[in-house]
């Protein structure tokens, strides 16, 4: 099938990021020449114990070293410009030219200084309206509205037709401190024949328009009118948009500002030196000095809205932040959703704020919080403003690009010009057709874990998962070579399975128990086969503990022979 | 401070379900008798591998035999009930009577099933209205609307007033095959004086008034309508009355239902041989039987909307159930609410089946699905219509109790007749003063895990997490007593910390220096600190593979002399 299509077709291969949220990383294939598009990561599931991130599989580009023309970034996200220094050991993209905003390029240059043996990065900066040149591809940088400033869609003319890839995006008539939604540029894009259009789907199963951030400044206003104590303010250390919108109603409020938690302060930092959030001079203070202060001037920025473990927000609620301790009069503002999955955690993260007898406030209750990610109701007018002829749904949980794929039928794009695809997935694109080839491309996890990139794999985590539900039980048996029996008792060693102090008799039991299998299994010495001395201890003192306790420690007998 | 509140003051002790989500028990103390509301259990949170069930810690009645006058129980839910088992391991409940309705006793009994060794309960069937005594009280059995048939609010007549236990509720002027609440018993009993009402918080943080089960039966109705192939339909187990609703439907529509799932298949049983759940002769058919039908004439009911993994839809959505592959023209009914935590689980549940091209269909997208709990609307009015003196809010989050306890003082109860209490705190109570003591019962977590119950503690917990994190590391090296040197090359196992086979060098490299630690630590034989060598190796060896990978497992070295 595949080699009928025509080499003149474009390819567009998604490695990461459609099917599920984050890893974003896209690669645009033509006649060989390939353009790349972010380079982020997303984060671990639940049953990925000890994961740092997932990054995407970039072994299609092997010993594609002088195909690659170009990489061009959306905008500073992680989930779009992550992976890149993992990705760097994998491949010399240092050589290649990369494209970002200026604060894009802050971020990741930033983010370079904590991997200092890498070689260093030369990124061009590009703004609203840069036009770039990569053969076959020609780049051109269009604003969107999102939460962090600088972010671009990308209008991609290529010899097949012009793309429009949305970036993460919102449209957003009443921004602050950020320029609306050019509609009228966009509905020019839209006159010049868009052939496909690669749009968000993060909000595609959520009716309605997204709320303006202005909506969101006039809310957390009304939480600084009264507040007699400390305003404490979390938040995405991300979300720059915000920390400036909490920073402004702190001076308009005759509140000093302190910042704290290592995103949100990098952050924060960076973005001031750049002009990105603009402060009058004596509003921030370091955490340290809100001694000096009186809690009604004060607000506290932090990081910890998901219930982290080890953020701020988590060391003020378990009382061990040097320089916050909570009173009646402080209110909470948690300016952020819940991260699926984190329910719990931010649940037992508020009720230790209430047990403090703090206020709080949260997005369930009142509009103080609104992704960046536009709604059907936007989703709906782009595809209108572009009118594509092609439309790819991208960015989002499977359920999500379904949803959004149904969207572009309802709103008139013939069912045949929708295609649903997934990371590893191959789209062939040319001015007829679009359509998925068969083959896939290696799009299969990555993990990052400490310094390991790529090495814990799903042997190591099955064997993290089966330690994390019942423990494990060493059994080491010193063996007499020349007799074939045990000398003296076993040793024992077990974690996580039962309270080993009260567990004497069952240990005392399984010691008898090793001693019989072994001394039965050795016979009376010679030729003894170890491995199945090793396989009958596991099986049957797996089935004795399990009989006794009705648990499956992952049981690791160790036989040494002297 | 306790000492000089009057003997003559009622004690409410609740050990579980204040603060927290599930594991329901209340003691009722005056004059040193004690009755007993419920006992549940509790699902573990993601922090607690291994772990199937937290129950109440009972250490409170430790030789308090003489004292308990009866046990009382409100509903069938294993929240209220589900502890039974594992607490008559620990206290003989048998010796004392017990009373629930018919349905809660059937299914109490049901599940004793699951521990023959244990001495029969004998438990006395109670109705709307039926009146028992257990001096110095005596209750009387109310009906409230849940979503189970035969759920009991309390009225317990203490000598120091009328207490009102609401037990999990909902208003409900339109339930389906069931009766509506009755607001002229509940006026009735406001004007029989209620010194405290203790009420359900489960919903106090949701606006408005609950859904009507009717509407939600309309709303089922319509997926019914169209579809022409089959209707999976998933829901909680203990969901009996959403049951009786999706077999209703499936007659209506010709449809006959099969049912798959331990507990939704043994509560169906159960419901139906008891006939609370009403269907015709030959609507039930077995799964194999399936096949046998046209995909149009057929509803299979099945558990799994949690994403459970042993679950049934979750072997469906796998490819694994031999009875159902999923076609194009199946509608999925999700008629059920994520449990928080869930949240990625069923999401990664739903995208799976997505791809299989079923039309799915959940509690957002269209009114399929309510909690049995009222909200705020409710629980105002039943304040209203109580007119206690006193206000207790129970079951639920500490967020929601508070919130409860807010909305009890906006309808005009005074702020210093609300207390909020949490599981393990003593709310004394006379006819004039509600007040928390400051002493505490005994309430940290039981934990059951297989056959163990309360044997799972903290530190189990924590090697489970450290484990499961970073995996394990143990070294077993063979010392020769006389020279104090290793014997041989150190035996090393890890599981869960890297892939072995491609750590040969790292692997070669802990050998060496645990080499060089043991021979160095033993000096030149003779009396030897063990311990000490020990901690060396683990601290070093430690310190080294963090430097090498940035992962910290467990390390567990065993020196064997010889």
């Amino acid at each position: 099938m595949v080699k009928q299509i025509k080499q003149s077709n474009l390819r567009i291969i998604p490695l990461g990021g459609l099917g599920e949220v984050g890893r974003n990383m896209t690669l645009f294939e033509y006649q060989g020449k390939i353009l790349i598009v972010d380079m982020g990561f997303r984060m671990p599931e639940e049953d990925m114990p000890g994961v740092d991130y997932i990054i995407p599989n970039i072994a299609y580009l092997k010993g594609r070293e002088k195909d690659v023309v170009g990489i061009v970034f959306t905008h500073g996200h992680y989930d779009h410009i992550g992976a890149i220094p993992y990705l760097l050991y994998r491949f010399p993209f240092q050589n290649y030219p990369f494209f970002a905003s200026r604060l894009t390029r802050a971020i990741i240059l930033k983010r370079q200084g904590d991997f200092p043996a890498q070689p260093k990065l030369d990124i061009e900066e590009v703004k609203d309206g840069s036009r770039i040149d990569l053969p076959p591809f020609r780049v051109e940088f269009v604003k969107q509205n999102h939460n962090i400033a600088d972010n671009f869609g990308l209008l991609i003319r290529t010899p097949v037709g012009n793309i429009f890839h949305t970036s993460d995006f919102k449209f957003d008539q009443n921004p602050v401190y950020d320029l609306p939604t050019d509609f009228k540029k966009l509905k020019e894009l839209g006159q010049q024949k868009i052939l496909l259009l690669m749009s968000d789907s993060t909000g595609a199963e959520e009716d309605g328009h997204s709320l303006s951030e202005k909506e969101i400044f006039e809310n957390l206003e009304k939480l600084f009118l009264e507040p007699k104590g400390r305003i404490i303010a979390v938040t995405f250390g991300s979300l720059i948009n915000r920390i400036q919108q909490l920073v402004a109603l702190s001076e308009k409020y005759g509140r000093k500002v302190a910042v704290d938690g290592y995103t949100m302060r990098t952050n924060v930092e960076l973005c001031k030196n750049l002009g990105y959030i603009k402060a009058r001079k004596w509003t921030f203070i370091s955490p340290k000095e809100m001694q000096n202060y009186p809690d009604e001037k004060i607000t506290f920025l932090c990081t910890g809205a998901q219930g982290e473990a080890e953020a701020i927000l988590m060391r003020i609620a378990n009382r061990e932040y040097p320089y916050l301790k909570l009173k009646k009069a402080d209110t909470v503002i948690f300016s952020s959703s819940v991260v699926p999955g984190n329910e719990r955690t931010v649940q037992i993260l508020k009720d230790e704020l209430y047990r403090q007898k703090a206020k709080v406030f949260q997005y369930k209750m009142m509009d103080i919080h609104a992704g960046g990610h536009g709604q059907r109701k936007e989703l709906e007018e782009i595809i209108k403003l572009l009118q594509p002829k092609f439309f790819l749904p991208i960015h989002g949980q499977y359920s999500m690009l379904v949803a959004h794929a149904e969207l572009a039928k309802e709103v008139g794009i013939p069912e045949k010009n929708v295609v649903v695809a997934e990371s590893g997935q191959i789209v062939n694109l040319n001015r007829g057709k679009i359509q998925l080839e068969h083959e896939v491309v290696p799009s299969n996890y990555v993990m990052v874990d400490g310094l390991g990139i790529g090495d814990v794999g799903e042997v190591v985590l099955r064997d993290r998962q089966m330690l994390a539900e019942d423990g494990m039980f060493v059994i080491v048996a010193v063996v007499d070579r020349q007799t074939g029996k045990v000398r003296s008792s076993p040793d024992i060693i077990s974690r996580g399975f039962v309270y080993l102090r009260e567990s004497k008799e069952l240990l005392r039991d399984t010691r008898k128990r090793v001693i019989g299998i072994v001394n039965k299994t050795t016979g009376s010495g010679g030729a003894v086969n170890w491995v199945y001395v090793k396989n009958e201890i596991r099986d049957k003192i797996g089935e004795f503990l399990y009989h006794k306790t009705q648990r499956r420690p992952m049981i690791l007998p160790v036989v040494i022979e002297i």
